[in-house]
């Protein structure tokens, strides 16, 4: 799409001008710049990087799913700090936080009436729990989330709210922040409503039986009830029987609890950089993963990546800036690592941020929110960035939950994008394995990733603070 | 492959032989027939049916899974012959026969050494079961069949042995006999081996986490053994974490169990013909499925492919032999409702059996084993199946688990056989479910069953008895 209106607003430009055509004045700035050598070499190089998916490969392989706060988690932040030392990285080490841990039990389904046949589904995080012996109601049928937010107040009185909107694959993900909210804040309409419990279509864009997880959250005063995600494929399946038009009803057992406090961490490495003065890059992803899969594309790939990238910087020699590198954890549960981040190091002289979180497919676009005294550094990006066919998009860069925190204190954000056709089709579920990664990919995301750093870690320009993204 | 090779074959026949390149004796037999108008006429109006689908939506969606032996395989008779009455067939009815049932129960495994995660799987008909609190053992890799074959006898004694065969897909499935030995046999020999457990990457082409079910069979006088299929990503994970060279551990908790002896039975249903020496033409798919998905392409589409075509020549006036239509009971689980059915009608005058047991993708070729005297048949149906792009195949016909014991006594079987090429992606797993149904190629499959019963129920000649297919 965004091809298409460029290409659309090139001609009309060209269709309004006077000759000659291609005037110096109808070039865009990123055209215009030229790079470093080292630059383009760094880049270059890194088309044939095999570090990010042997990372990949060795935390999905050794360590598996990591639910943050768990034991797993804490053995994946032992495994970080030994292949970060190993790296070479400098300062490596884990700051710790406390969060609340929930973890997931027993989870089945079926309809009973009219006919009886199981159903695949899972709890979403912070899910409450049915009685032991399970629970067993009418279903009240809701084709999309407006039309659960229309139900009158109590009409759902003991009732299972089945919410079946379907998520539709896009470059930008954008279709989860609009689906997603079936799952982000459904469950707790449904509460108030009066529902003894929740199910709705997964939030992703496959045809599977794999549902996909992820967190809900219940507001104050309001008591979680069992709130769970069918696969894509059940919900199917559900729609027709409740398309026979006889009253249908669910038995649901799911028995997730609350676990208490338990302790997480973000682990911290760097690249020093060669001026104190200069401020730290930011960069990173999230250890932690869901419980289902073994968080391969979420967020493997993504420590991976900016691992990658931030160790061929260090390799040649550094940058004018440090770049820190975080691998942070409890991300899916809440963004407490990057909370906790920038709790600790909010007064830390950041100047940029820029975290992967999105899989390991070909970055289409680049997006940023540098200051205008910096802008020429998104004109070196554009420049460095399209021999890999990476296009300047027109948005304000901001993405990346956990460096969220730290950007709204005024830190300049650098958004790599990532295609997210594939990404839904395995987030949060079973499916999220090593074998979604494809290495070719994989390889363009740290070319990418190394030439930004190449250019914003040494740029000569001062950069920020910014005003955040809305 | 066919395609090419008979392309090939026919550009030398043309270059071997004298001109006029295209003289009568070079086309054959099949090309040279005519078609009764009515044949034709039936075949076309076939390709916009909707009954197949509409069989395979209501059962898949209506009763489900229907494992033979169980309450759901009884309901799923019920639904059928209240289906198959009201579509206006004959002599609608059930045949019981007993079986001894075998259901699934737990099944969780985990590695524990050198790395700890879970992996998923799930237990193959007749696995034995492990202790009530799991197993735990040291695992023993073969990469293939042929490497647990000639591992020395005893050499597995406590250990858990992992065979990792992959097999690939193939149009006409013949990768299901040469790999499916893992399953088939590979759990008798390693329990002849000593082995305490044994874990198989599952039989299946697909690249998910969902595992391929099915039956193993246990010699005489072997205890059988824990015996359970791994997702192809989870053999995949185990095979990276066994390429550590550090011993690997696994805990396996699998508690299925043999519930004694129960009734299955086979639906039958009849277009009476109109010659009542002239013999039955007997047809069909199987009723039950594994309890892991809806049997949607395993064989709700085959019972339903058959039923569609038998309907289309019932309404059409019915032929000059009987249509007998078989919805056989428990085939997964060892084919005794094809055994109780040549049981029990082994002296009817059956002239020929045809099966659909292989998804609903397209039709590409068939094959009989139809005898010389009735030839000719097998020209018709080459002409009546060449506009839905069907080729007459070079080897014998005599494929259907079901009509096996019948073809076995001699009655011609006639093959229409299906593409392979995405069914063992879905075969026995969780993903057997009504979406991977193309209605649009069901549609073709029931257009070719339409046009063969025309011409076998309706043919003059008289057909077999035959020497079965080895």
């Amino acid at each position: 799409m965004i091809h298409l209106a460029t290409f659309a607003a090139s001609v009309a430009a060209l269709a309004l001008s006077s000759a000659p055509a291609f005037a110096q004045e109808d070039v865009p700035a990123g055209y215009t710049v030229s790079l470093p050598d080292k630059v383009t070499e760094l880049r270059d190089a890194a088309l044939k990087d095999d570090l990010a998916y042997s990372i990949t490969e060795g935390l999905t392989s050794e360590v598996g799913p990591r639910l943050a706060g768990t034991e797993a988690e804490a053995r994946a932040r032992d495994w970080a700090v030994a292949k970060l030392k190993s790296l070479g990285f400098a300062n490596v080490h884990i700051e710790p936080f406390d969060m609340p841990v929930w973890v997931r039990g027993e989870e089945t389904a079926e309809v009973v009436a009219p006919y009886r046949q199981p159903l695949r589904l899972t709890a979403l995080g912070n899910s409450g729990a049915t009685p032991a012996q399970g629970l067993t109601a009418e279903v009240v049928y809701f084709p999309t989330y407006g039309d659960l937010v229309n139900a009158p107040a109590d009409s759902l009185k003991g009732k299972i709210a089945f919410v079946s909107n379907q998520m539709q694959p896009t470059p930008d993900g954008s279709g989860y922040g609009q689906f997603g909210r079936a799952r982000f804040t459904g469950p707790d309409i449904a509460a108030r409503k009066g529902a003894a419990a929740i199910v709705i279509r997964s939030i992703g864009t496959d045809h599977s039986r794999a549902p996909h997880a992820g967190a809900t959250r219940f507001g104050d005063g309001v008591t979680p009830i069992p709130a769970a995600a069918l696969s894509t494929e059940d919900a199917d399946n559900l729609e027709r029987i409740v398309a026979r038009g006889e009253p249908v009803r669910l038995h649901l057992l799911l028995t997730p609890r609350q676990t208490g406090i338990h302790q997480s961490g973000n682990v911290v490495a760097e690249v020093p950089g060669h001026d104190p003065d200069a401020g730290i890059v930011l960069i990173g992803g999230h250890l932690d993963s869901w419980d289902l899969g073994t968080g391969a594309i979420d967020d493997a790939s993504g420590v991976a990546i900016t691992t990658a990238a931030a160790k061929r910087i260090m390799d040649a020699g550094g940058a004018r800036r440090t770049i820190r590198l975080v691998w942070f954890g409890a991300e899916e549960v809440g963004v407490f690592g990057g909370k906790a981040y920038a709790e600790a190091h909010g007064d830390d002289h950041h100047v940029a941020a820029a975290e992967s979180d999105f899989g390991a497919d070909r970055i289409w676009r680049f997006e940023t929110n540098l200051p205008d005294n910096a802008s020429a550094i998104a004109d070196r990006l554009q420049r460095a960035l399209a021999p890999l066919g990476i296009t300047r998009g027109e948005g304000v860069g901001g993405d990346g939950a956990d460096v969220g925190p730290i950007m709204r204190k005024g830190v300049a954000a650098i958004d790599l994008n990532q295609s997210g056709l594939r990404y839904f089709d395995w987030h949060h579920t079973p499916e999220d394995v090593l074998d979604r990664v494809d290495p070719e990919q994989m390889r363009q995301n740290v070319a990418a990733w190394t030439a930004m750093l190449a250019i914003v870690a040494d740029a000569p320009e001062k950069i920020g603070p910014v005003t955040p993204r809305k």
